[in-house]
């Protein structure tokens, strides 16, 4: 479906047959898709970030080179990187190429991609490694079954005594324990700028969904005295207040996108604290929408009434989409790593999570 | 299963059989089945309040007869009165008996039980109706199926020219038209009792069943600097504060109870003002239980984490069943009651949910 | 003092001595000064509110003469207009020219002010009336002693008979009843984008403020584990939450004001949709500065801790300065009203606080 | 005043001409005094307090002989206790006799009792000490200048070699290091169950305070279609919000009170989960008092509108009070501290603050 709209290379140059969008106008159009489904968002959403990691931790060739396979093929990215809940990937030499050996838990889209984007470590270094999916020994496990994100196979995956090719691993000379630089700390910023988007677009399709349907099919209450339930005292109040956090978290989400967005234009240059600033935008940003997109998903009931909980309608798909991803990683964490910064200057230390 | 464990008659008296525990008693089994199944709770919750009409409503004699025939036969109350959505059920006369027409929407365990409780009018007046099911022309559509509460099977009901004796009409000359004492009036609160003990049940075993889920399988976050996730400072105070919420809302709804009974210990001589002391406390109750019990439900799963909405466990029907049952009625019309009784000494106008 | 820095005058051409800064931009100027000072904000941000009102209702010459004379004589304008808590206001005919007669409650700045703008009624139509302060009869009691603004003078003013020229009443033939234009109508919204920019300002400022005196002197509590106050899990918390906060209520503060200028730009000509878009989009940004700003100034005391509510520093003055003012109008209303707008495409009636 | 009413000597027995009231009768007037004033509520909760630590810590014959002179001289105690912000205490011998040196920055009532309760550590150790105020070498500071209870004099006190009796010294052989048995470090809940109820105690004030005001004087709003303020749809809604929050807040108050009681009730073989149980009661009524009186004192504002921010009402003083006192030890420690003990019986660990 996504590959019919032509939204997967929209991030490649006009070039290649992309469209040449930056990522934050990529992130918009997650925002966008999570309107109408927040699964596909959440796919398309990390597809935006994995197809990203090549410019940062690539060399040039090997960015270009993705590039211009990812327009021409279309290909659609799944990630696996999710630390949490898995025991390590680990990258090991062979012979004139290497081998990828263990398994996660969380894995998306892994199993619909055709190319898998992976976080393993070498000598307890973190490296980054692209492949197709299709190579013997991989297996994901199709066992995701969650309350929420149904759609979006973020299954376990397995590495069997994978082979990998030395240019399969992104960068120059990434088996030497370099550091990432600021710039390239910038990739996990990114995941988390898909999640703000997904989680305000998931927010603002429910709040749109439920108000057709309250105009359509809700009743007035006995002693609201009006006629209407468009015009009942409470269900306005709620309806504005709602309203009010929703556009304010959009446009802190929005923020965020520029904030990143100006830091991927400044390039490898880029600062600690520049990175951190763009960083901690995001964070920000991860904590309100989260706040306001789980509270939006459960008031919206309390505008329709009690005959929105007939299934059929499936309003609860939003509080349970969102209270599956908002769990992701801790967001008091995340209020912290902002307070750190706002009141010490300490920049969140990277790892796949800051 | 209720039969099984003598549950159904235990209010009925010690002479009959049944444990002789009044409406509040009855009303703490229902929070304590809450804290295993918010469903089972409702409907036992509803039958309770179910076979507490005929003594408010009846004859002596009638409520001595179905006392005594609930007792010997461990009879399940299903009720069909819940006015929402529904057009109006009539009684009328035919012949030496009366005649049932209409349809309700919700209608709780009217297709599980033996016996049902009807609320009906009969020339525009309230009138209650205690029949068993199986009636000719009665029928269940059951076509409940919501995002929550779904073994309750409230869905709705047809009367299609159902035959009524004049014994089966509930009171002395209740066709008259007589407006209904304070004292008859407490059968609202019943229900709504009921209601408060299974939000606060369904939250007080939500959060049991999470702190032991968290007990065995949370994973302590990166940077918490904790080796246990039971030691992480946000979680403690997670726990804490919602710990504090979920004791209070109870002894609230402890308190609604007490007030309820003690109304009803005054019997029928009760006034207006005594009636509406008894409502408000339970609206009260109805109003932070509604509040609590959500919020615990949604927040659980920050103490838990991400592998928590795996849907094995199955930890997101509490939300459901309480995003769906606390629609019944809206909520800001519980805290407008309190507030103009605070205020204004004005008592809730009587209805099916006031 | 804001004589002083040439603040007055910033709307004013630039060929008459002013900056010529829009209207959107004085609003980000009183949102500067509401970080230093809630009462000079209050001041200031009514003044620029009263100024543009000759170019709402004036005709263009009125409009240009007063523009010159605020330039030249860097004049500061108080306002009569809050109907509130007093009786009207009335203009009457009296041989070539009118009496001003009434009282009202609440009159910011209009005792400091040299020019006044008056609301009155003639013949039952709301009129405008600009006046120099002095003029017989009028007195303002200066009986504002309340619990924040302390400043400002917002107190009570009476009107004896004063004398008015056809001169000074704003507009081409105002006395025969013509129903403002929507483009007129914005005259409210301007004042309510003064609140909004003085409530998140003063935010802005009390937090900056607590988090310079928390590096200096908070003290580590005795279980956290930390040596310093900064590193307190809690507080960093705290701090990253309030922080995200306020700065999507700012970013909702600047979208207000963009959404008044876009609609001031277009001129007479605006249509009643765009009035409204232009006041919901304010109405929006008063709902969430109004909540954020007074949770940010309760707030700041759990970061700072208790040495910090020591009368010197004089913290507690945010919060009453906020408490004040944010019950100016009440903001449940304000939530209605965007609800209305979002849910119904109904807009705010217009009057003088909508 | 307390003295003239008889206040201070309830909880002495009968026989020496108190009234043989236990604490958690005590703690009940301190609520009630505190509906009225909160600045004397505080006093006479810590008065309460600190002539409890007599029974817990001295000998029988310390502990008669001091409850027999404060029954007899009416006396009333101010404590030298919060070691917040000060140095220490130190007690060291001289002679036949001891000494104490030290200063404390928050001493409640030290400067208006006759009697001094007073911590200091003796060889690193822990020890009570019960003087009379006007020893030589005993100063209080009068330094209390704080934004709420101000009649409190809750300022710093200096002790300049300042002579102790060994009499003076609770308990039988206190200076020879023993730990404080369980039933001995229910001294701080005894504080801490003051806070409780004096903070509650002030909301239930504050809040009868404002419906008062709000029937006589508030102005309907003018969307509002009503007649009269009191029928306002928010208004009401506040209102049954806020009285639900107050009346859980203070059931948990009560159980607070009684499971410190039962403790006491049990004596000096109290087990430490026995303790831990009662701690934790009262702190779980510490969070919740905090948090709902706060949102108490500052939501009245909403209710009755912009004309209570007159400073002669002095409504502000409720948030002021409150929010002086609910930083005193940092809740966020106390929701902390249930969640240990909810999640893992891990007992608080005794200091004065736990």
């Amino acid at each position: 479906m996504l590959r019919g709209h032509d939204l997967l290379q929209v991030q490649e140059p006009v070039a290649y047959g992309g469209s040449g969008l930056n990522y934050a106008q990529a992130a918009a159009i997650t925002r966008r898709i999570a309107r109408g489904d927040t699964s596909i968002a959440h796919l398309i959403g990390y597809h935006y970030a994995q197809t990203r990691i090549a410019p940062l931790f690539g060399t040039p060739e090997q960015a270009a080179e993705q590039s211009r396979r990812n327009a021409e093929g279309k290909l659609f990215w799944g990630g696996v990187q999710n630390p949490r809940g898995g025991s390590d990937i680990v990258l090991t030499r062979d012979g004139d190429g290497f081998r990828l050996n263990g398994r996660r838990s969380f894995a998306s889209g892994a199993s619909l991609g055709g190319q898998l984007s992976v976080t393993a470590t070498y000598d307890g270094e973190l490296v980054f490694v692209s492949l197709p999916a299709g190579r013997e020994g991989f297996r994901a496990l199709e066992d995701w079954d969650n309350i929420g994100q149904r759609l979006t196979d973020s299954g376990g995956v397995v590495f069997d005594n994978v082979r990998v090719e030395r240019s399969e691993i992104l960068g120059d000379d990434p088996l030497t324990g370099r550091t990432p630089s600021p710039y390239q700390t910038l990739v996990t910023p990114h995941w988390q700028l898909a999640f703000v988007n997904f989680y305000i677009g998931t927010a603002e399709g429910a709040f749109e969904e439920a108000l057709d349907w309250t105009r359509l099919y809700a009743a007035p209450w006995e002693t609201s005295g009006v006629e209407q339930a468009t015009d009942d005292a409470y269900i306005l109040q709620a309806v504005g207040e709602l309203q009010s956090e929703i556009r304010a978290a959009a446009l802190l989400a929005d923020r965020a996108g520029q904030s990143l967005q100006a830091a991927l234009d400044i390039g490898p240059s880029l600062t600690a604290e520049q990175r951190a600033e763009a960083a901690i935008a995001i964070y920000e940003a991860k904590y309100l929408t989260t706040k306001v997109s789980l509270a939006v998903a459960s008031r919206l009931f309390e505008i329709q009434g009690a005959r929105a909980t007939t299934s059929v309608y499936g309003f609860d798909r939003h509080w349970r989409n969102l209270r599956t991803h908002t769990v992701h990683d801790p967001v008091a964490y995340k209020a912290r790593e902002v307070g750190d910064w706002t009141l010490n200057r300490r920049a969140p230390e990277f790892s796949l999570y800051r």
